[in-house]
């Protein structure tokens, strides 16, 4: 249901969402393949350190913990700061009256059979008694909610991510659960996730308020099917974005998509694409066109700091990684500058660290020959320019390529040179060493591809919030100066 | 140096390029780190069974091998095919000469010191001695090739491709490279690599010509950064479209990737990026504009059929996964039409696989709870029906999805309807068990991919070849009709 703006008890509450303290389950089950079974071992399985109480009616232990019939007999001392609810719709109205009488800070909805189903009557009578009382309800049809920087992970959620900058806010569970895979294998980190399934109550925008507000969140990302609460939307991320960085990536904007998107998550047919590049603009919001996008621009956004200008820097040993680059920056809108127009003595310097067949333009060849010696003078010689504002490094492994000592190099450059508050990403494009190397970078907090062109993406998704942060600190709202560091 | 159509002999030469029996390699030497030393250390490691025979002027053997002061002390009743040189560019007029005394049927230059650092005039002498005796010459500069087909490795390449159906023929080296380093990881199956590097005499399009003629290449696959012979290019691939596909990427289009190019492969700044996408069209090729895009569109292409019309269905477990993809189908020009359509009785026939609250739409969302016999069944029925051209399959694993029995379905689906002629790609977003199944995919000969974009990429090219091969087949030049099996 739509709000205005979001809502200042919902974004104090959200942080219970994710780091309960106390956390009951109403449906816990004592049979495998029952939600609330697969909840509670979900949260014994990542170690979750908080209390679990189970609700079952019929059981006296579950899962080993002792068990309380309703929310209401669960004993007065025990404060509930999260109710996690797993039973039919018709029985959900009982169970919120009981989360309100006890003064639960927030209840979690996963079951479905709501407005995905047509009973759009029934979540707006559950929603309307929620908001009446002020119990935040995420919901229904959610599919799950967590973070590892508290080990929880509560819902149908086979992953914990490994704990990084982006906050992950998902209408869609199945995208969600595909980052969180992606999350393990490729070194993507996350602060939290959430997959708002309905939105109800609990809004996009007061996600990304509270994320905003989240210390380990540096990058907020989101994927909407639909904006309910355009208004509010806006107003979290204009709140948000001289802070950290926003981006979200809209779906069901082809014919087929909204009456898809309708069907999925019960969004309603709202306006065409090109209105939403006008909400994003108007958000200073980051918008990402593909999942891989999405992904890739969220890390960079998430581990480096804006790219304050447009001289950039590649440094790679491989020229058709940088040619396809270059193409891609000038289809990104943001051209290349060689290297005398950026800055008179770098290519002089850099020369220095290359053979005499190489190229000292930009992208700088520095040849199939160069080792991690070379590498690591040329990107010095770079990163320490002043009018340098970024670098790219890119590796193409040859014969005698040592991989992982140029790894090793573009560690030690972030580690000197962090300092100086300038974006460095990684491209290492080719085999088993290659996919390696990039996941010992992303550890390492450097945003690491295996496509030139993701590379670029990234880099131009530093230089949009650089700008957006510029266009901020300029306009007539002056809101605080941006203060994040790398 | 221009050419104006493939040269008869360069092509029908070109199989001892790829599959010599006996190699004699011109700089051989006994000290590892030199080039000659590495190539012939190549050929053992990589297990190729022909004839190596090491010319040294000062070594009696290398690498254990008798080897000979000059080619033309090769005893004369053994037949050379082909010659590889890496000596300095100063002596490779004498060596050229050995060469075409002995009736060599191909020579492939390693050294550098030409036209990429302004020694144009020498490259042409050559290239025109070389022709003036029909001795087909591959280089300068030049990075390497091989076919796992004959585990042949020849150059500075660390990897050998996995055996399959993309003939890879690349200006760059560093990219080709990264595509070899990706087939091992990836399950990119090629039938042959050539790194082509200055290209002075042999010419893309005598390579395009020949992938044409070979049995193991399905797909035709091309890294361009400056075309020479546009004319000859255009004459190869309308040869080759009307019974394989033929993908390219040109990069370089870009104001500094031009002088870029000229650095990197001695590549003359052409015309624009725009006069490509004409000369591609009218050579029947397909363009790919991101090195991703290339890649995942070249392996579609080599395993799978034409889609011969627009009746695409996509199964999904994912509502997420499908908008996302029915938004790129829309981008792409190729919409996405709802099952109703595109045949009558088929959302009755698919309804049986899914839930009631599943949405038979297109994308087919047979929800989150789908397991392997809804998925098998779903696709039974999307395949079998005549109305349907091609099935995308995508999978995002919830806490119940079994990832890899879906696989197996799959598999079965590709081995009892494979002969209905009709493509089927997958997508699979998740973690390990996701990436671990996209390969198994791959092996069984189905192009799999991670993000649903990149399967409507592969989907699309299916679509962009039939059309080509309709026009061709509709054109006044009446071609042979395509002969292309799944």
């Amino acid at each position: 249901m739509k709000i205005d703006k979001p809502r200042q008890y919902v974004v104090e509450n959200l942080k219970y969402a994710l780091n309960p303290r106390t956390i009951a389950v109403v449906g816990a089950s004592r049979y495998p393949g029952k939600v609330g079974y697969q909840v509670i071992q979900g949260l014994k399985d990542w170690n979750f350190k908080g209390r679990i109480i189970p609700v079952n009616p019929r059981a006296d232990t579950v899962h080993g913990l002792k068990a309380y019939k309703t929310v209401a007999d669960i004993p007065p001392e025990i404060d509930i700061d999260l109710v996690f609810v797993a039973v039919p719709s018709v029985l959900i109205k009982m169970v919120l009256e009981s989360c309100v009488q006890r003064k639960v800070k927030l209840v979690t909805v996963a079951s479905s059979g709501f407005k995905e189903v047509g009973r759009g009557d029934l979540q707006n009578r559950l929603t309307q008694y929620c908001r009446d009382n002020k119990l935040a309800l995420i919901g229904p049809n959610l599919l799950g909610m967590g973070s590892p920087y508290s080990n929880f992970n509560c819902g149908f959620i086979p992953y914990l991510p490994i704990a990084g900058p982006v906050a992950m806010i998902s209408q869609s569970g199945a995208n969600l659960l595909a980052a969180l895979g992606n999350s393990q294998t490729m070194r993507f980190g996350m602060s939290f996730f959430v997959g708002l399934g309905n939105k109800a109550d609990v809004d996009f925008s007061e996600f990304v308020a509270y994320a905003g507000q989240d210390p380990n969140s540096k990058c907020v990302s989101v994927y909407i099917e639909g904006l309910d609460s355009e208004e509010a939307f806006v107003h979290a991320a204009r709140s948000v974005v001289p802070h950290k960085p926003v981006v979200a990536i809209k779906v069901g904007g082809s014919t087929i998509g909204v009456k898809a998107a309708m069907a999925h998550t019960a969004s309603e047919a709202g306006p065409g694409d090109a209105h939403y590049d006008k909400v994003f603009e108007r958000a200073g919001v980051i918008r990402a066109t593909t999942w891989q996008q999405f992904l890739d621009i969220s890390l960079a956004l998430g581990l480096m700091p804006p790219l304050k200008g447009d001289n950039f820097v590649m440094i790679t040993n491989g020229g058709g990684s940088g040619l396809l680059a270059c193409d891609h920056f000038e289809r990104s809108g943001m051209p290349m500058k060689e290297l005398p127009i950026i800055s008179g003595g770098l290519s002089q310097r850099i020369r220095a660290y290359m053979p005499a067949f190489g190229s000292p333009l930009n992208p700088v060849d520095i040849a199939g020959t160069a080792n991690h010696i070379q590498y690591h003078g040329a990107l010095i010689q770079a990163i320490r320019d002043p009018n340098v504002d970024g670098v790219i490094v890119s590796t193409c492994p040859t014969a005698i390529t040592d991989v992982a000592a140029i790894t090793d190099a573009v560690i030690d450059l972030k580690k000197r040179f962090g300092y100086l508050n300038k974006p460095i990403i990684a491209q290492l494009q080719g085999g088993a060493e290659c996919d390696a190397n990039i996941l010992r970078l992303r550890d390492a907090g450097i945003p690491a591809y295996r496509m030139p062109e993701q590379a670029v993406d990234a880099m131009v998704s530093l230089r949009k919030y650089a700008k957006i942060q510029e266009g901020l600190s300029t306009g007539a709202a002056a809101p605080k100066k941006a203060s994040r560091a790398s």
